[in-house]
């Protein structure tokens, strides 16, 4: 099952000639979720070859412009591209209003209709979720109200093997319990340990979204073993009175989330514009965690 | 003196992975004017290196999005720069609101003041003219009010002959008449002509941007002579009865308006994302109007 994330857009609020403002699409078997959606997201969606009518999903994570600025056009696209199928945003409530207003002034009719769910600001709370997958909101720290994502898979089940399903010509009716962990009794009442008839479901995998925030250790608790995370690293290291300041992260700290998180991979970005090159913003984030890479536009990650 | 476009961008209302949507950029002796600002302008200002600082007067054509949603993202950026100096917005008026909505929630602090102006929709005025420049809305004929903008230079006055002002001492006094274009009478009573004094001053040039509209024959009387004409030319030729249903135009609806305007070149934009080559709309202008180009985003023209 794919499980991969593309970066659109890795800028902090000033776009630069490489850099997009922010938007992260992941991709779970083929199915699209947009996260925030910064300035000429669809011309990089384009630009990336992604399908716009795969996307049912939009996160966004708070309503700076350089997280939004790009809804208005790509909302206005899908419309011209005639999609039917509803559209989920998830976003905190102010947005629903600026929305309509929009709406009703620059595009009056629309091919589709918007679902807006609001998302609760100061708890952590399961946004969306099937059978697949779940999306888990999250508070972050930033001047505004703030949100990080959690995609997590759901925990599958195990497989049952093809030879043992002919050995014990194991009956339909009893397949899926196995699958779940039941053992097997034979009808001359011999019992069957699951592990000889099963193998282990590939472990869930999780992917976490985190920007724009100022440094929060508690993150940790959340982001427990998570595959692949995304922290902002809006400035270098030194600046930390700064990333206060402005309730942005240093490349130290996106870098120790990590290590307190267990994370497998960290990916930093939200770069600001006063580093042209951001090679030392990476030696430093791996002088605490080695496993990091720089989101750059384009750039694809496979999760897990 | 400069008289130069960039084309920003030059898609209709889906952009494609090439071409952004409308933005036009004239730059006027080092002083730049943006003509509508489509998604991602601002990007593509930072890819084409042009300085955001040398923008004081947008012009917006009409208030449909691919034409006005680079906008909020290009202010912002501006008051993250830090800009001082009044910035000129020229549109139609009801998008005074959506600004002021929209800024008063995504910026509360600018560092600049907006001088918002409204286009009359239905007349031809100047908008803004000073010693060098003037820049003419005229009314075209699309869904909602849209105007065309006609960039004109000031005419100028003559140039004085070095060699003549030695020859017959010319005092200061008289230099700006004789620019003007009167003889001089020497203090024998002698009369010299002022074609013997001065040399013709450089024809003003200008610059015409005539999009969304339907074909509309009537703007041969307002661009008459024009240098440069930008018309779009959003489908094919044989596209007719759709041109007029959406009210845009076709390649030889827009080469016949270059014609009957007798301008001295035109270039043609605004393309259907139907047409992935264009190729072909560029043979069907020329048809008419041999003196044609493409628009293609980064393209830069001298006018004159």
């Amino acid at each position: 099952v794919t499980f991969q994330l593309t970066i659109l857009g890795s800028s902090s609020a000033l776009p630069t000639s490489s850099r997009f403002p922010t938007a992260h699409l992941v991709n779970h078997d083929e199915r699209f979720f947009l996260i925030d959606c910064g300035e000429g997201a669809q011309m990089q969606l384009r630009r990336y070859k992604k399908s716009f009518a795969r996307i049912s999903h939009i996160f966004i994570s708070h309503l700076h412009g350089d997280h939004v600025f790009g809804l208005f056009g790509l909302l206005s696209t899908l419309s011209l591209l005639g999609r039917r199928a509803d559209l989920h945003l998830y976003a905190h409530a102010p947005l629903e209003n600026i929305l309509l207003e929009h709406l009703s002034f620059f595009n009056q009719e629309m091919s589709y209709s918007i679902r807006f769910h609001a998302i609760p600001p100061k708890e952590v709370s399961v946004l969306f979720e099937d059978k697949k997958i779940e999306v888990v909101a999250f508070p972050l720290k930033h001047r505004i109200s703030c949100s990080g994502f959690l995609f997590r898979e759901k925990p599958r089940l195990r497989s049952l093997n093809k030879q043992a399903i002919e050995k014990y010509q194991i009956p339909v009716y009893l397949r899926q319990s196995i699958k779940m962990g039941a053992h097997l009794e034979l009808p001359d009442g011999q019992l069957i340990d699951n592990s000889e008839l099963t193998t282990p479901a590939a472990k869930p995998r999780s992917y976490a979204f985190c920007t724009d925030t100022r440094f929060r250790p508690a993150l940790a608790s959340i982001l427990k073993e998570v595959d692949v995370l995304y922290h902002e690293a809006t400035f270098a290291k030194i600046e930390t009175v700064l990333a206060r300041n402005t309730y942005h992260s240093t490349t130290h700290q996106a870098a120790q989330v990590a290590l307190d998180s267990g994370v497998k991979k960290l990916i930093i970005g939200h770069f600001s514009s006063r580093y042209p090159d951001v090679t030392q913003l990476l030696a430093e984030a791996k002088e605490i965690f080695p496993e990091c890479s720089l989101a750059n536009d384009g750039d694809t990650f496979n999760i897990g």
